[in-house]
């Protein structure tokens, strides 16, 4: 359908009404790939974490990784049945995201037990925080449904049955079993600073990578004329915090950042 | 403590009341060693469905085969949960099974896709053969337990929402699969029928392993003298069910067994 006024700008009710539709499926669109990359990050998580429980150096180590592993299927899950609601098949929602996780995956490749459960932390990390920077700009649906997804728990390790939170759970866990190699072994803690360092110079080349394909999902964060997001010194306020809370998880662990 | 009369047969009420409680005693053993096999059978199965999940051509296969290994580690806390009735860690019920698993998997991973997936579908179908014959002697609570780990489900793949039995599930997508291979190219069925019956020697050597180690698990089915299981024939005719099965089995597959 061909408007006459296509090449000049239109100033119209009418034309108000096709810029508040077009403003809102794009909206719609980083909502969707907000989704996509979620769903695609968890499935991805779920090939390393279940490598990892391989590596593990005890049963209980093995279970523990297995069962955030299995997590990991039901975030995908949840996420395809809120696609579904919009009539998204979550295989076509993940799949401009192949790319950059299977780059990060296989750039990063833990040598070792101790290498996967920092990839763990460190990676999941900084992508929840992103995740939930992000979600701050979608609907109060899909909002809640990433909180939900990442306030992530390890079911049945909890006394109460209620789960336990992953800051108190999975990334506990993973914290205690680093510390006690570095207090083993003191010179792991300069072989998984490195180790880290790398991980985030990885994440960091993907995450940008990702930006500058899917412009839906990145003007959620910088806003539109039509709807407003962050500006620019916000954005780069929001990439403070991603490594102010990425220096803190390091200092957990007794890393150097 | 020791009997004066040890090294003759007793024959009075307390000998009777002790023979009654160490016949209990085993068969309790029996029922915990059931358990304990299927938790590490499920956790070994998690392993090799999640490492499937990374040889699966496309991503809906990827997705499937990782929901199936993320049910695997739901069995594995269920079973965990029903043993911690009984005061017993699923990691120490698990132990005496380690080697026979890890022994049937060393000596049979599968060198491609295909592979995979008839090993899934004739060892797992083989192993939950054998766990229902052997809940047959176990008390009802057990019984119960095994029969819903064993009535596997992937869900949310039903309709329903209720999701959809494995005989409808994961089966009929193993079997679709093999059998488009096949229509594909034929010499799939010679080179997969060889690797069934490796599958099966192997499998058949490591229960052997396991029934000479685990005098409690075997004795459920043979019975003792105070506690009725089954005679030597109704033992070999349970063998032949489970070949039965198995060649039933390989032909849904398009394969000789």
């Amino acid at each position: 359908m061909e408007h006459p006024a296509a090449a000049t700008p239109e100033t119209g009710p009418a034309a108000v009404a096709r810029a508040a539709a077009e403003a809102d499926d794009a909206y719609r669109r980083g909502a969707l790939d907000l989704l996509g990359v979620i769903a695609y990050g968890a499935l991805a998580a779920f090939d390393r974490l279940s490598e990892d429980a391989r590596l593990a150096p005890t049963l209980p180590d093995k279970l523990h990784m297995a069962r955030m592993a299995a997590r990991q299927v039901s975030h995908v899950d949840q996420v395809r049945d809120r696609l579904a609601q919009f009539d998204l098949d979550v295989v076509v929602a993940m799949r401009p995201f192949h790319e950059a996780f299977n780059g990060f995956h296989d750039h990063t490749r833990p040598k070792d037990w101790l290498e996967g459960l920092v990839k763990a932390y460190v990676g999941d990390g900084i992508a929840a925080d992103f995740y939930r920077e992000v979600a701050a700009f979608v609907d109060a649906d899909t909002r809640a449904l990433v909180h939900e997804v990442l306030a992530d728990e390890v079911p049945g390790e909890g006394a109460s049955g209620e789960g336990v939170p992953v800051e108190g759970g999975h990334a506990d866990f993973v914290v205690a079993r680093i510390r006690d190699a570095i207090a083993a072994d003191a010179r792991v803690a300069g072989r998984l600073a490195l180790w880290s360092r790398r991980l985030v110079g990885e994440a960091l080349s993907q995450a940008h990578r990702v930006a500058a394909e899917r412009e839906a999902l990145t003007s959620l964060l910088t806003g539109t004329v039509d709807r407003p997001g962050r500006d620019l010194a916000a954005v780069s306020r929001l990439f403070s915090r991603l490594t102010e809370n990425h220096t803190r998880r390091m200092a957990a662990l007794g890393l150097q950042a």
